[in-house]
């Protein structure tokens, strides 16, 4: 090898195993390119720049920096009813034939039947009945390997895609680009916990011990000479509303910096992380585009969205128009 | 410069910026330098070797690699009383000036005068009683921030040190060696969940929500146009016993593969961790060394160790003699 050569060769070597690419100038990737520019686009690379920009009055140390999101109709589709009554629907009819009883009781009848109107007349209290009925008496484990199952093979009528194609391609980018500059992002979600955590990890990169949501009590005992942990049909948290704060307090132990959430069940939440000191961010997506996926806010009963929309502006929160501010919604449209 | 010196110059930019360290061969730096050779120190070595080797039959992926800790006696000294026990008589002395009415109850009357015994005579009922009098009405920001002054401030009176120096420096070995290889390492402890988290993030490097612990009620407010949280006197989870596995499944949302404890209160959280299927470590930390640190186990009212110990050996939990298997068990020692 001639000289010029030996040395091409080292440094050849060095380049390979250390890394050279970073040397080269790469053009800087796009962290948000479902972000159409504007405001809201804006206020996201804003705030993230500033959190992180050390020396500044306004920097946030990587530990400190908590975002959390909502789940249904933050991160996914909510509409027309939550994923997650679905699958306690499918559940009430798979169990039915065990449980002659039901027939008797015209709530659990229209459920059967797949009537939604029916199976939502009993508002809070009967939904709560069938979540119980359809979800209780098993462990932890076993229930969330069932909803991972069910999410599997269940399909949306409308996109006729699984459920977990529904989520919120600009939200996959937050949460990434979140990640990517040092946070740690939790979902605080009204839903059933092992339901969320059933995909939160392979859908939203986020572990299940990230996952804040509804439980039921747990009790434990003991069979077959093992341990066992029973979920009773009795909710003992419900993660939304007042709750959210609650839920975040007792499980992530500080205060977020950013929140996400699309509805008044949102609310405390969006409060809680915005009244803070220093810089912080609330977020609002709004569900505004009919065409590409729903428009609903002040009338719906899946998801309202009235009393933070109303304070939004005199609160800072920044109000995402999905049909405006998102150049797609999911990842194949 | 001579081309020799520019291209000397040219590499030395480049192993500068580019973490030439890691192209020298590095002498392999022992993990557990304070576990002695033997048994306990080898199933350690072991059991990280088998769940991390890939393609083998006992591989985990680093998602499910999750590793639960109990904190007194485990990881910190947890005699003559529990540290969280002495700072509660320091808030109830520091609070009795403004509670005249605590001198005519014998309880309170024996915690003001710092006499143990007196203030340990109601059992639980008497203890929870002090702690609620003490910890309560407050928010968990504001009480972690007073739990943190006082440890900033507190010392043991055997030693003369911070309690915070009172950790186990061979358990900092097995934290920082498990999160080396791809684990996620949990507090899951009988004490405070506020307690805890005021100084695990510094002295465990376990962030705040990784640190399972008891909690008082929370309450939800408004308070000067803010969304408060109040803690009520009133438990209304006990990270304790059966509590812990309760705990482990609402908070990390998966059977963790590794538990370390030291009392029977741990008896549930290890057959919990080991009962799953796969590789499982168990490992039971025997105060046996009353010179370096104390000696007790089937008498202690604190950190009583019986049952756990009969059955480690049927059950396959390692038990640590603090005495034969650590070199030092302190930091400082």
């Amino acid at each position: 090898m001639t000289p010029l050569a030996t040395r091409r060769a080292v440094l050849g070597l060095l380049l390979a195993g250390l890394g050279a690419p970073s040397l080269r100038a790469q053009p800087a990737r796009d962290p948000l390119p479902s972000w159409r520019d504007g405001p809201r686009r804006r206020a996201l690379l804003d705030f993230v720049a500033a959190v992180t920009r050390e020396g500044s009055s306004e920097f946030v140390a990587p530990a400190q920096r908590i975002a959390v999101f909502d789940n249904d109709g933050t991160l996914w589709v909510e509409q027309p009813v939550y994923t997650q009554l679905l699958f306690i629907l499918d559940r009430i009819r798979t169990l039915a034939p065990q449980h002659p009883e039901w027939q008797q009781d015209p709530l659990f009848r229209a459920a059967i039947a797949g009537d939604l109107r029916g199976a939502a007349a009993g508002g809070v209290d009967g939904l709560l009945k069938l979540a119980a009925a359809a979800q209780a008496g098993n462990s932890p484990e076993a229930f969330q390997r069932m909803a991972a199952e069910w999410l599997a093979s269940a399909s949306d009528t409308r996109w006729r895609r699984p459920y977990t194609q529904l989520v919120y391609q600009p939200m996959l980018e937050v949460l990434a680009f979140l990640r990517a500059n040092g946070f740690t992002t939790f979902i605080v979600s009204g839903g059933g916990v092992e339901f969320v955590r059933a995909f939160a990890q392979e859908v939203y990169g986020i572990p299940p011990h990230q996952v804040i949501g509804s439980t039921f009590a747990l009790t434990p005992g003991e069979q077959d000479g093992r341990i066992t942990l029973t979920r009773e049909p009795r909710a003992d948290f419900v993660d939304d509303g007042p709750g959210k704060p609650v839920g975040i307090a007792r499980h992530v132990g500080q205060r977020p910096i950013a929140a996400f959430g699309n509805s008044d069940g949102d609310w405390h939440m969006l409060r809680y992380a915005t009244e803070g000191p220093g810089r912080r961010l609330g977020m609002i997506i709004r569900h505004d585009d009919a065409e590409r996926e729903y428009a609903y806010d002040r009338e719906s009963h899946v998801g309202r969205l009235s009393r933070a929309l109303d304070e939004a502006a005199g609160r800072g929160w920044h109000v995402v128009s999905m049909r405006e501010d998102w150049t797609r919604i999911f990842e194949r449209d």
